[in-house]
């Protein structure tokens, strides 16, 4: 016997529709690639969206097809989020920070008729333009003014004028919730990309449960910054997120650095923002070097990879931002777990508190995860052995575009790769990726707990830690580290710090010093280059 | 083309299980009907509920049949709420305030195939349980230390040998989202109740909603009393949407009274709580005769009826307790709207702001609201003209049980028979059910602002207003009011009080004294009764 409540499909248009009427004339604010600051209301973003899904019309595509964006943060590309797949066609964001063949492969697998791209990036365009096989339409998104005189790209097609051209009356189409509504390719380390195609209903139950108090705790009183790409992951999920709660959204363009973020925040009254940890070093080092604090921002959201528990103190301890310390993955939305306390632990001490906002937090109902042995029995929560990281939930993977790579599934759970802990109140600790532990004797050393230990060195900028070849234990850990401008410490000073921290045994075998780590197109350091650099490295101890 | 994520159906058990899993040590607390306070937490809600669905398989209850309660909050009640829903079957929560005869029409009317009941109410079991005709088991939830010497009820169960008889090793169904999973009539004024049949998948898209931070807030650190009876609309959610959040539960059973209800307040640490106005006008009284404070509570909940403002402020000013007003229906399961400020009214006056709390708030994203002139045409947000109020979405009635009353729906939207007002930003205000508005001259007059007038007078415990009989007017407004004990107040000076307050030709033509205004099963005045009682008054004006 079926209920009978009303039959509404979960769909990204009604998120637009929502905010359009009960959110009206609340603000969303670009920073524009052409440089000034662009402002304007829900209700001006829902009309121009409906002028964007019939321009897409005319230009010939249809609900199912996929439409590529080269685009930062701004308001045109989130008309593109709501006009593309509110239309019923598949918005495909590539990674501009990706290799032009990169490119040029993922806009050929993804079958994009149509390619919105900001001026940034029109030289990648020009690059690729003539070697992709399915892109008809390139269009830029400027105005008229801001046209190239002349370019490389065959029939460039002006973003405003193709507005213009139309009148905003249109009803958002209703279709089935399960239809394909945006498509982000993994950063995968080896082998090809691979495409995650999220629906209209996974992208909606994955918005509610963003929002929820012991989530992201978004509200229509929030001013969020998404720092975190629009290109990467739907950018965490907010441009849908706060249309449902009708927060001010503020886009920062392609001003990434710490300066312009906190003009941003602070002419904004930003309460929230989100971003990986390579983001938030550079923020805090503007505001370190030119003695500032933030006087709107409440809280940040901290992930794509482990936040050092030395910039969780910085924000909590002198700046007042609580950190939301956070884990995801493109296959997952990407809201897996969010650190909210616990009230038992709201009765600890500060630095308890810290450790414990030093995980990656527990799961949100909708995604559930466990941790499994080698053998693939789930382990309990509140033990003492690390596991693979699985989990399951409507808006988690089921398998990737177009079948690549078979199916992922193991008994219906994602296997993410990481390998983690989780403790007794639930709260998931990534202790390292699969495929970065390192096996010393036949035992496993998780290389985070390394790096977050250096990083609290005040001179390291950045480190990381790899398995490196030991004649006796199999790999012993190396640790590889980038010194802050200015600053010295010594190869031995830094392995003392580690002394108490961690079993001794734990400690790297050597430190060698760099210029840099190489960082993917998402911004996490690419270790897997790092075990090539020193795949001959001799250990002192060998 | 659809998307790739993993299909999992919105499932009541989702719920119990991530509670289990997730929250396992979070308490529930009951006062028993048996005087005691009971103790467990969701691991122990869990299992028990487990083995209540094995119970129910023994008992021969199969999926898509109804069980039926007539119990108070308490975790017994809980256990029913996911025991039975998780396996297949409908919950049919029972109004124990009803008419015996209402309770046998409504029982048959949904072919309950048990019942399970408090102690409490084993005297209308005796009366009702020779005349239903498809109750097999009658349970009463006890343990077999209360259970009765001797009882009229046929074949008397007892619950805790039901559980003690089965084992907890029982794994959820898996069925689709929209089977049925609960059914509560509506308390119609006129003709037979009606059923409204939820379904899994719209009880947790509400209970997603109902936890967001412009909702009611909830998170784990939040320890909720539903003063709202579980048999009245699921308790507004809360049993779904505490276990959603992992939240404390505190159940006050039969306790309604100020005393038992702020003993729970106090010692549990209660932070929010919900209830109807005339509730907490028992709670307020007792705090206000023993001049005592709220130590933890931040928020509560008001609906069912308008809250006069005159509550509002002594919640907010002298209590430092948020008021959360509230709108919804048995029909929208029920949360329809909730009064969470936008961030241009904090920078509002405090005197200002209650006048913006005094409204029912904006909608919540899932559910839509407009308003209609009698031709039906929508009127615009903002405008002076009040309308009736049509919502729809995923958990709003499309018809009601067994298509009693023919389809409710106009294009799709569901009347509330609530007129009301929508400001500019998006905040709705009922002004009247449709049915209780004065027809004065042609002209609408709405008696929940008479009301609210009244109400706020200090000799004024209970004031409602119908329309009487004019010769010349057709319809003037009757104010009928129940003094608060010991205080007096006279009709001119009861008429005088409205003076400035609202337009001159709204004030009430008469007011007469009653000892009582009859309530009916939820708690809201009977306005019906009141208009038959007076069908023949003469108005002084006549």
């Amino acid at each position: 016997m079926n209920g009978l409540m009303q039959q509404h499909p979960l769909l990204i248009s009604n998120l637009l529709v929502h905010a359009e009427r009960h959110h009206s004339e609340q603000q969303i604010v670009s920073r524009r690639v052409e440089g000034d600051i662009h402002r304007y209301t829900y209700k001006d973003l829902a009309a121009r969206s409906r002028k964007l899904a019939k321009a897409l019309a005319a230009l010939g595509v249809k609900p199912g097809q996929t439409v590529g964006t080269l685009a930062w943060n701004g308001y045109r590309h989130m008309e593109l989020y709501y006009g593309v797949s509110g239309s019923g066609a598949v918005l495909h964001t590539l990674n501009p920070r990706l290799h032009p063949d990169q490119v040029v492969y993922i806009a050929d697998h993804a079958e994009d008729q149509a390619l919105f791209f900001d001026l940034t990036f029109l030289p990648l365009v020009e690059a690729v333009a003539s070697r992709v096989k399915t892109i008809k339409h390139f269009v830029l998104m400027t105005d008229r003014a801001h046209m190239p005189a002349q370019t490389k790209v065959p029939g460039l097609l002006c973003y405003e004028d193709l507005l213009d051209a139309q009148d905003d009356r249109y009803d958002w189409p209703q279709f089935d919730e399960n239809s394909a509504s945006s498509l982000c390719y993994t950063s995968g380390t080896t082998g090809n990309p691979k495409g995650v195609l999220y629906s209209h209903r996974s992208t909606i139950l994955h918005a509610y449960a963003g929002a929820l108090p012991d989530s992201l705790g978004s509200s229509a009183r929030d001013v969020i910054l998404p720092v975190v790409p629009m290109f990467h992951v739907n950018a965490w999920g907010l441009p849908y997120g706060a249309a449902l709660v009708g927060a001010k959204l503020v886009y920062p363009g392609a001003g990434m650095d710490g300066k312009s973020l906190y003009e941003l925040f602070e002419g904004e009254g930003v309460t929230m923002s989100a971003g990986v940890p390579t983001v938030w070093q550079g923020l805090l080092a503007y505001t370190e070097a030119n003695n500032l604090k933030f006087s709107t921002m409440k809280r940040t959201v901290i992930g794509g990879s482990a936040c050092p528990p030395a910039m969780i103190d910085i924000f909590e301890e002198k700046y007042n931002v609580r950190v939301l310390h956070a884990w995801g993955m493109t296959e997952t939305s990407p809201l897996g777990a969010v650190c909210t306390l616990k009230p038992r632990q709201l009765g600890l001490s500060p630095a308890e508190q810290r450790a414990v906002q030093a995980k990656q937090g527990r799961a949100v109902f909708g995604l559930d995860m466990k941790i499994v042995d080698s053998d693939g029995a789930e382990l309990p929560f509140g033990g003492k052995a690390s596991g693979e990281l699985l989990v399951k939930g409507p808006w988690v993977v089921s398998q990737y575009f177009k079948g690549e790579g078979g199916d992922p599934l193991v008994d219906g759970w994602f296997p993410t790769g990481d390998v983690s802990l989780i403790d007794a109140d639930g709260f998931m600790q990534i202790t390292d990726r699969a495929k970065d532990v390192i096996k010393s004797g036949g035992e496993w050393i998780g290389s985070i707990d390394l790096e977050n230990i250096a990083m609290a060195h005040p001179a390291v900028a950045m480190a990381a830690c790899i398995a490196a070849h030991h004649p006796k234990w199999d790999e012993r850990p190396l640790l590889v580290v980038v010194k802050k401008p200015g600053a010295e410490v010594t190869r031995d000073e830094l392995l003392q710090f580690f002394d108490g921290k961690i079993a001794k045994w734990w400690t790297p075998d050597d430190v060698v010093f760099v210029d840099a780590i190489p960082l993917g197109a998402t911004g996490k350091m690419q270790k897997n280059k790092l075990r090539d650099m020193f795949k001959d490295y001799k250990l002192p101890t060998a």
